[in-house]
């Protein structure tokens, strides 16, 4: 099943089914006007959002409407809880190297994570507003999921069925504030901006043998201006699957339904061939291999696209689609 | 006025008006079901919500019940952004000095904050689950306010006005998993479980003079297993009100209407008079006086007690009064 959320001048939107092949939508009020609604009540609203899906797919669907992207705000336009990990350790690697520092051994244990604005997501073909040109704009192309109640002390083995939806995330990134601000000890808050998700989130039974229940493996493809930066493939080289991740920020509390899980930039070994998600890492490796890097940030006007395709090529969930302007212009 | 949430079995629990002198509250499902929809058209709501807390008041609400205090959940049982600075470096200073570092410079000009969990707040009189004893459960008393929707890059001094609703906190912190944590560089998460706020959250006018627009001037009185732990007063020794810490906040994000910005542990200058809002100053007071700490952080069966009096001993807030349980009782 695929759902998204459609825009209507509301702050949660309106709770759309999606067609298989993204083309139709249906607003589905008589079974939950938004979808934290769908996922507050997700045992009784998912088997009746199945059967539309079913009837949409079929063309059964009298009052379906062409699905248009750009109308889509985020799946959650907000939400209670956003979390990211940084589970592509093999991305923490090469940045440390750069800089010719070791990786703690405790990281290959004990998951990093921050927790984001979740007040404010940005639709998946909203523009990127800038305050300012020296900030270093930056993209992070990667996985998240979004889970029902998940309780207090819950065991990798049994988080799987936390699991409701998959989509995709650039985690939009100042990188030119994060500095100073991990200096103070605190972690990231202003180097991390409004973030924006794919237009459709996906229940993990639409990615067929690609999904093992805690990670997707198929490439995540993310272009800058048209050109490609990098096809890594999500479900290779990570040292925390999603459900470590929910088995790490479990350990202490509880977790809200609607609760968004992110992977961390998504990296591979082989960079040399497969490229990266997001420019940090590309100007890590010019850097290792220039003494400098050649790549600059994100400014006002460049465009980035992030979207992952199945194995016959089908986008899965919709492109993030997004340009940099001025705050002036958002 | 004065508002708060009933618990009624649903997540987001049910908006009251409660009287100035905290014994009656009426819901007001025709003005808004939760306090979160009030917030999120606060315009119309507020002046609606403050003929309900007139009347209320000159005893002409024929349905008001009595307000329980346990039967309250925080005002926002979940919320979208809860933020939290750390606003009295006058208690960083100390927690440093006992380690014999400096407070760095920067510390002065731009403040530390970190986003907290907001999916599962705990009500005033719900118990703390703590899922081991050795994790060094401690309380931190602040103060917290709660914002209408705040734009991108909003200065101090056009802040006030964003300020709609104060309220206690007690920022529940395990302080024996901090250290490590915060050794990985991405700030705070397992360290801080689940938030408790004070029975009813109050707009500025409540406060007369002791509000000034971004600053409380009252002592915050904190009680653990029934003895005083500390009473400074939150106007004085803060380096940011809440204007400043709203203008840190909005440097690269807006703020969403319901969020949450908290004050960091409130702590005076002469603790010695007025003590301390958390175990881990006492804890430092004692090391720098006799080498080590004897107060011993919280356990199972232990007591907080949090709550702010007016200029004529009657409580503003209601207070947070909080039991310490097994993870299996809670």
């Amino acid at each position: 099943m695929k759902l998204a959320t459609l825009k209507n001048g509301t702050r949660d939107g309106a709770l759309a089914v999606v067609s298989k092949d993204l083309s139709r939508a249906v607003t589905v009020p008589g079974i939950a006007a938004t979808l934290q609604a769908a996922l507050d009540d997700w045992w009784d609203a998912e088997p009746q959002l199945k059967a539309v899906y079913k009837h949409l797919n079929a063309g059964e669907m009298a009052d379906a409407i062409a699905f248009a992207p750009h109308a889509a705000a985020s799946p959650l336009p907000r939400a209670y809880h956003w979390v990211d990990g940084s589970a592509y350790l093999v991305h923490v690697e090469l940045v440390r190297k750069a800089r010719g520092a070791e990786v703690p051994e405790s990281f290959y244990s004990d998951p990093l994570v921050y927790q984001g604005g979740s007040d404010d997501f940005l639709g998946p073909m909203d523009p990127i507003p800038l305050p300012a040109a020296d900030m270093g704009l930056d993209l992070e192309a990667e996985v998240a999921v979004i889970t029902n109640d998940v309780p207090l002390g819950t065991a990798p083995e049994d988080a799987a069925k936390h699991i409701k939806l998959v989509m995709l995330v650039n985690d939009v990134t100042l990188r030119n504030l994060i500095p100073a601000e991990l200096a103070k000890g605190f972690g990231f808050y202003v180097g991390k901006p409004s973030t924006a998700f794919s237009p459709v989130a996906v229940t993990p039974d639409e990615l067929g043998d690609a999904w093992d229940g805690g990670k997707l493996s198929l490439p995540l493809l993310s272009f800058v201006n048209g050109a490609q930066l990098g096809r890594p493939n999500a479900g290779q080289d990570l040292t925390f699957d999603f459900r470590q991740l929910i088995g790490h920020v479990t350990k202490t509390r509880k977790l809200g339904a609607g609760t968004i899980i992110g992977s961390g930039t998504v990296a591979n070994r082989n960079h040399a061939e497969v490229g990266s998600s997001c420019l940090a890492e590309k100007r890590t490796i010019e850097t290792l291999a220039n003494g400098k890097p050649t790549t600059p940030f994100l400014t006002y006007g460049d465009t980035v696209r992030i979207e992952m395709r199945d194995a016959q090529g089908a986008s899965i969930f919709g492109a993030i689609d997004q340009k940099v302007v001025r705050l002036s212009d958002a």
